[in-house]
C-alpha cells in the first residue's frame, strides 16, 4: 500500500563525491514523474535547519548529470546532533509539507538520518556517496569508481615521465582509514607497492621489493602511499626509504583534494542514477529507514542499522595478493 | 591436484577491446611468478596456425596496463574452423610443449576454444572481452566500461553545444545486435530517446517523445541510436525525423571504432588482471574449458558449455524504465 | 582621451566554440573592475532585437572559465541583417544606457557589427571566435585549440584499435570551406592521408599513398577527410577506396559537433581571457569598429574593414609539406 | 650549398618534456625521407659517451607521436662536461660516421652542445624542449602547453569540490625559477592567487585578496604557488595563511612530476614536428649551432650563444595585471 507521500526533499551530506549530482537528478525527475512535489535543501543538513530549502522541477536538475561536486552543496553540520537543531529541521520541513527525506552521504550523514527519524515521523532512505568505498550494505560508493579512474590517469602521466628516467616514485592517495582507494589504484596502474592503513608494511618490507625490482631491471617504481598509512604520508615514507635507497632519484606527489572532483565515470553517474530511481521508489512504497545498495549487478536494501553497525568492509584479499603478483 | 602444466600460452581474438594488455599482463606474471614458462600468440588463432608465437617473460609486458587495443594483435581466422586449421595449430603447440591455453575474446574465440580443446588434448581457459557485454557468465565483459565512457565523454561534448543552440543530436554508438551500450551510455548522459537492437520503437514514438521534450522547454535533444536498429542508422533515422519534426537544427556524429580505443578504465584494468590472474590459477588446479567471469564482485568459473548455449543476456530492465523517467 | 563609456553589452553570435566563456568572463569582470556596467545579450543579434539583456556582476561568470559552449547562447539571426531588425537592436540598447558593445563570432558576427556600427551611433569591437581559424588579423581565433584536441583525442583512440588490427580508417572532421582543422589533426596524429577542401587530391594519388604504406609494412592507415572536400564526406570517399585498395578492413567515423564542445584547452582559455580583456581596455580607450586578434604571442588589433576584406588565410605550407614527409 | 652530411643521430636530454617523441619521429623521418641514415642516442650524452646508439628507420618512430616522456630515455650527464667525455662521445660518433647530432633539451642541453661542437666539428642544432618555457629565441618550448593543460585538468577537479564545500587549496605547481607554468595556469583555471619565484608577495598582500574575495561572496578560492616561490612551498604558505585566516577549510595538493607526463597536446605534437622538421632540413642546408625556435607562427633561428648568454625570458606584463582583474 502506497503511503500519503506528497512531497520529498533531497540533500546531501558529508565530503562531496563524483556522480552525486547525476544521483540528486534521478532523484528530483523520479519524484516528479509520479506526481511528488521535490525539494533540494542546501548545504546538507544545516540548510534544513536554516530552512534554505528550495523547490525543484525537472528542469532545474537539466544539465548536471556530468558535473563533479554537489549542485545542493554539502557542509559538515554538529547543531543537527542537538536535539534543538533536530527539531528546527522537522519544524522547517513541516511549514514545506516535506513528508520524506533523501540523503546522500556516508556514515555520518546515515547516523543524523537514522537519529531523526527515530525522533521525527519523517520517512528517510539513504545513499551510499563518498569516494572512500568504506560502507556496509554496497559494493560500490558513489564517487569510488571515479576517484580511482583520477587516481589512474594522474599516475600514468607520471609513469611517462618515469620511465624516460631512472625514478622512484611516491604518490599519496586519499583514505584515511580505508585503503580502497589505494589498493584498487596500485592495481589498475600496476603499482610496484602499496602502503594501506589496515596493513602494517615495514620500511625493510618495502626497501626489499624495491631492490627486487631495481635486480631485475625495472626502470622505475611507483609506490602509492594511503594517507592513513601509519608511518606517515608519502614525503616520510620518501625520506626514509632515501636513506637506504639509492638506485634511484626520489619524487613525491599529493594528490589531495583533486581525488573528489571531476566529472563522474559512466559507472558513477549509471549507479547515481539508479540509487536516486530506486531510493524515491522504496519512499512510494513505503520503505524508511533503509539504505538502496549495489549487490552484484542488483539493487538492494540495507536497513540503517545494519549499515552502521555491521561495518565490515574488508580489502578484497585477491587484489591484496595480486599487487604483489602482478608486479614482479 | 595440480596438473603437469610448465607451459601457457595467451592470445586475444575477435575483436579487441580496452583492458586486454591488463589481461595479458596478468596472465603472463601469474604464471611466471608460478613458475610456468609463458607464451604469447600473435593474431589470435591464426598465429597459432602460423606459428606465430613468442616466449614472454615480467618485462614483455611492462607498461601496458594503460594501453588501449591489444599488444598481441588480433584477427579473424576461419582456417582455424577446420581440422586441418586446427591440427597444425596443435602441432605447433606441441612443438613448444605448451600444455595450456588462455585466450581473450567473445563468442567467436570460445566457440572455437570448445572446438580445439575436444580434438587436442589441450587445457584452455576463456576469458570474456568485448566491448559489447554480451557474454553469459559475467555481468561486465572486458572493455565495455571503457567503450561507456568514451560514449559519455563524445555525448558530454554535444551536449555543450546542443545548449549553446537549439539542437537535436542523433549519435551512433555500437552494438550490432545488443543495445548494451546505447542503453547504459543513454542513462549515463541523460539522452532523451534511445533506440536498441532489441526493441521497436516506432518513428511516431520517437517524435512524441521529442514533441513533450520541446513543449517542456528542453533546449535540446539527443537520441543515441544503436548501429543494429531495425530502421536503419543514425543518418536514416535523423532524416525521417527531420521530415516530421522541425523545432531543432538536427545533426549526426557517428562514433564508430573510436569506441573500442582509449587507455582502459580503472574497472577494466582490474577486471582484465582479476580474470587472467584468475584464469592462470585455475588451470594451474586443474580446470579446464570453462570461462572466469565476474559476478557481483566475485570472479566465478562458468563452463564454456555454458556460456555458449545459455547467452541468455537482457537488458537490465531498471535501466530500460529509467532511460523514460529521467530523461523528462 | 577615455571617451564617455558607462554600459557595456556583450554577445555571442554564429556557432559556438570552446573559450567563449573564458572571454565573457574576462570580458564582464574587466568592465566591473574598471567600474563599468556590465550586460550579457542572450542568443546573440537576435537577443538585442528581443530585448533578451541581462545585467552582470563579478559573480554571474564564477565557474564557468572551464565550460564549452557559452552561457549567453547563440543563435543565426536573419532579422539582424535588416534595417528594421538593427533599428529595434538600437533602441533596445538606448533603453539599458548601453553604449558599446563586444561581440565574439566569426566572419557572419563582424559583418553584423560593421554595419550595426555604421547606422547607429555605436562602439563595437570584434573578438574572433571560431574553431575554424578562417579570420583575417588573429595567428588563431579562439576554440581552434580545442577543436583539434578534440579530434587527436579522438584519432588516438583509433589508432588503439587500427594497430590492433589491420584497419584503415577514414575520419571526417569539421571545416566546409577551411582544411585548417584538417591539416592540423593530420599531423598531430600522424595520418597517413589528409583531404582538404583547398587542395584537389585524386582518388588515384590517394591509393597510391596507401599502397605505399603497405608496401613498407604499415600496420593500419588513417585517412582525415575535410566535410568540405570536393570528392565527398568520408562515407563516399571510403567506398571509392575499397573498391580498389583492399588490403585492408575499411572503417568510418564521422565526427561531426563533438568537435564544437568540451572543456577549453589552457590555450583557448588565455586567448579567450586576454581578448576579453584587451577587447574592454580598448573601448575604453576609444577603439571601435577593431578586432582583437593574437599575432605571435602579443595582442593586436586590425580593423573590423580589413579583417572582412583581406581574408586571406593560407594553410601553412610547412605543415602541408609536412603532412607528406613524417607520415612516411 | 648541401653540405655532405650522410649521418645524424638525435638525443634527448634533461628533463623529459610531452612532445619530445612527436619531435624525434620528425627527426628521424624527414632524415628518411632526404636519405640520411639516422641514428637514436639513448639516455642523452651519457648515451653517446656509452656508445648506447642505434640506427632508427621510419617504422622505429611509429606510433610514439601521442606518448608522453621520450623513447630515447633521458639522463643528467656531469661526464660530459669534460674534455675526456666529449672526447669519448666523438670517438662513437666517428665510428657510426655521425655527421651531426639534433639535441632536444633546454638550458643544460644547450651548453653542452655548444661545447661540443667548439671542440669537435660536428653540426648541432638545439630544439627547446622544457615544460618551464624559460628559453630565449621560441615563444613556446616543447612541454609547455600539455604542462599547463595538466595542470588546469587537476585544478578544474579541485574547483568541482572546492564549490560543494567552502574552502581554501593551496596547488604546487613546477617552475624553480620560473614561474610560466604557474602564471598561465592561474589565468587558464581561473585562480583567486598565484605566488611566483620572480614577484616577491607578502603574507598580508595574499590574505587581504583573500578576504576580498569572502566578502564579496566568493564560495572558495584556489591559491597557485610555484614551487620556487621564497616563502616556501604549498605546505609552508598554507600553514601561514591558515593562521590567521580561518574563513574557510584549507587543503593543499603538489602535483609534482605528473606534470611532466602525459600524451601530449595537438598544440605540442605539432610544435614538435615542425621543430624536428626543421632542425634536419636547417643542418642539411648547412645551419649548425642554432636553435629552431617558434616565433609567432614560424620557425625561426637563433644561434646557441645568443639562446645562451640572452636568457631574458619575462613574464607577459598583460597577464600578470590579468591574474589581479579577472579574479575579482
Amino acid at each position: 500500500m502506497r503511503p500519503n507521500i506528497k512531497n520529498i526533499a533531497v540533500l546531501t551530506s558529508g565530503g562531496d563525491a563524483p556522480g552525486m549530482n547525476a544521483c540528486i537528478r534521478a532523484v528530483v525527475r523520479t519524484g516528479i514523474y509520479n506526481g511528488i512535489n521535490m525539494f533540494g535543501v542546501l548545504q546538507g543538513y544545516q540548510g534544513l535547519i536554516n530552512n534554505n530549502i528550495i523547490p525543484m522541477d525537472a528542469r532545474s536538475v537539466s544539465n548536471i548529470i556530468h558535473l563533479g561536486g554537489t549542485v545542493l552543496k554539502t557542509a559538515r553540520c554538529l547543531e543537527f546532533k542537538t536535539d534543538e537543531g533536530m527539531d528546527q529541521a522537522y519544524a522547517n520541513m513541516k511549514a514545506h509539507n516535506i513528508d520524506a527525506l533523501v540523503v546522500i552521504g556516508g556514515d555520518g550523514t546515515f547516523t543524523g538520518a537514522r537519529r531523526f527519524s527515530e525522533r521525527h515521523p519523517v520517512s528517510v532512505i539513504g545513499i551510499p556517496g563518498t569516494i572512500d568505498n568504506d560502507l556496509y550494505g554496497s559494493d560500490f560508493t558513489l564517487g569510488y569508481d571515479t576517484a580511482i579512474n583520477t587516481v589512474i590517469e594522474a599516475i600514468d602521466k607520471i609513469r611517462d615521465t618515469a620511465d624516460s628516467h631512472d625514478r622512484l616514485f611516491f604518490v599519496e592517495v586519499m583514505g584515511r582509514d580505508s585503503g580502497c582507494i589505494a589498493l584498487r589504484s596500485a592495481i589498475a596502474c600496476g603499482a610496484e607497492a602499496v602502503l594501506l592503513p589496515e596493513k602494517a608494511t615495514s620500511l625493510e618490507e618495502l626497501i626489499r621489493t624495491l631492490e627486487i625490482g631495481a635486480a631485475t631491471k625495472k626502470s622505475s617504481s611507483i609506490v602509492i602511499v594511503s594517507e592513513g598509512h601509519k608511518q606517515g604520508g608519502a614525503y616520510d615514507i620518501a625520506k626514509h626509504v632515501k636513506e637506504r635507497f639509492n638506485h634511484y632519484d626520489t619524487k613525491v606527489t599529493i594528490l589531495g583534494h583533486l581525488q573528489r572532483g571531476g566529472s563522474p565515470s559512466s559507472f558513477d553517474r549509471i549507479l547515481g542514477s539508479r540509487l536516486g530511481y530506486a531510493a524515491v521508489n522504496e519512499l512510494l512504497k513505503g520503505s524508511s529507514r533503509q539504505m538502496v545498495g549495489l549487490r552484484g549487478n542488483d539493487i538492494q536494501l540495507t536497513s540503517l542499522d545494519e549499515a552502521l553497525t555491521a561495518h565490515s568492509f574488508k580489502l578484497e584479499s585477491d587484489l591484496l595478493e595480486m599487487t604483489k603478483v602482478l608486479s614482479i
